[in-house]
């Protein structure tokens, strides 16, 4: 699907590249956020997803929760936020390993056994896919759950990080909303 | 200000006590979340503070940000969410140290210089307000902006934990949504 235009638009207005591959958008999504912006982001994956059976939406703390809540919003489903620290009150909690590359560092992430049943349709949002480390980590929590993944929506792809493909590869649904191609040379180019 | 009843209702019905004076209300508000109830929590939050004058919602990861992006989208103003870690792309950054009893450990905790400057008015937004620590983080950082705080909103306030009183004796308005007086003998009563 082509890329949702008022995000586009903003990305390439109010992005920044940083050497490395890296894109910054933390002025209006994963520091300081638009909160009419992220409704917009929710009620795009609410019409994206509209023919997609799920019963809850999935999500990872911290930036994942904001474009989530709005899709919550938009279609009146609850959502879970995985968290990436076991808090001294969760029992019978799902846990597993995911390195993160932003922060250098293995992380454990884990979710109440509670709220992932197998009877689930989850349908996992994150801000961001780029090499499909957090998927990997949220795909292992959801069968370990024994829930149904019914797809996956970003708010972000950097295409060029491939964290798609296996995801495609298993069959997942997947629906980025801005698609980038490429952050060569600290610029950003979308994909046609 | 009386309890907001909906909200009451949900934690007398949902809410679990721990030994410990903890209350866990993670199938609506903390890793589960009831995305109308936060809607309705945000609407809340919007008239409660209606004549109070504030250009932009503060609050901090994870639990935080849903309930500070319903207010957001209730008023269309910008939130920044405070971080619990310095993501490697994030310069000019302010921080300090907070102890949070719930994970029993010293946390550094950041903001961009970018998005709390001196001219901004800033409502603090937050989930649980229990003996205040995380406030003497938020303000401290505040003040190395040079921004004001306006006031701020908790979902839910521990009263007996005291969290507000260092608030109030500053001279900060509070407003918390539900006020629990105690959670002795694992009963949650709420203030009369």
């Amino acid at each position: 699907m082509s890329n949702f235009k008022i995000l586009e638009q903003r990305i390439l207005s109010e992005g920044k590249c940083l050497d490395g591959g890296i894109l910054k958008v933390d002025s209006f999504i994963n520091h300081q956020m638009d909160p009419d912006l992220m409704m917009a982001i929710g009620n795009e994956f609410a019409s994206r997803f509209g023919n997609c059976d799920y019963n809850k939406i999935v999500t990872i703390e911290a930036s994942g929760i904001a474009p989530a809540i709005a899709l919550g919003i938009a279609t009146h489903k609850p959502v879970v936020f995985i968290k990436k620290k076991k808090p001294s009150t969760m029992q019978n909690m799902l846990s597993t390993v995911v390195h993160s590359f932003t922060k250098n560092a293995d992380v454990n992430i884990c979710v109440s056994k509670e709220f992932l049943k197998p009877t689930d349709r989850v349908l996992v949002i994150d801000d961001f896919l780029a090499v499909g480390n957090t998927t990997r980590g949220i795909i292992d929590l959801a069968n370990q759950a024994g829930c149904t993944i019914a797809g996956f929506g970003f708010v972000i792809e950097k295409v060029f990080q491939k964290g798609s493909e296996h995801l495609l590869q298993s069959g997942y649904r997947v629906e980025s909303l801005v698609r980038i191609a490429s952050l060569e040379a600290n610029t950003i180019t979308m994909e046609k």
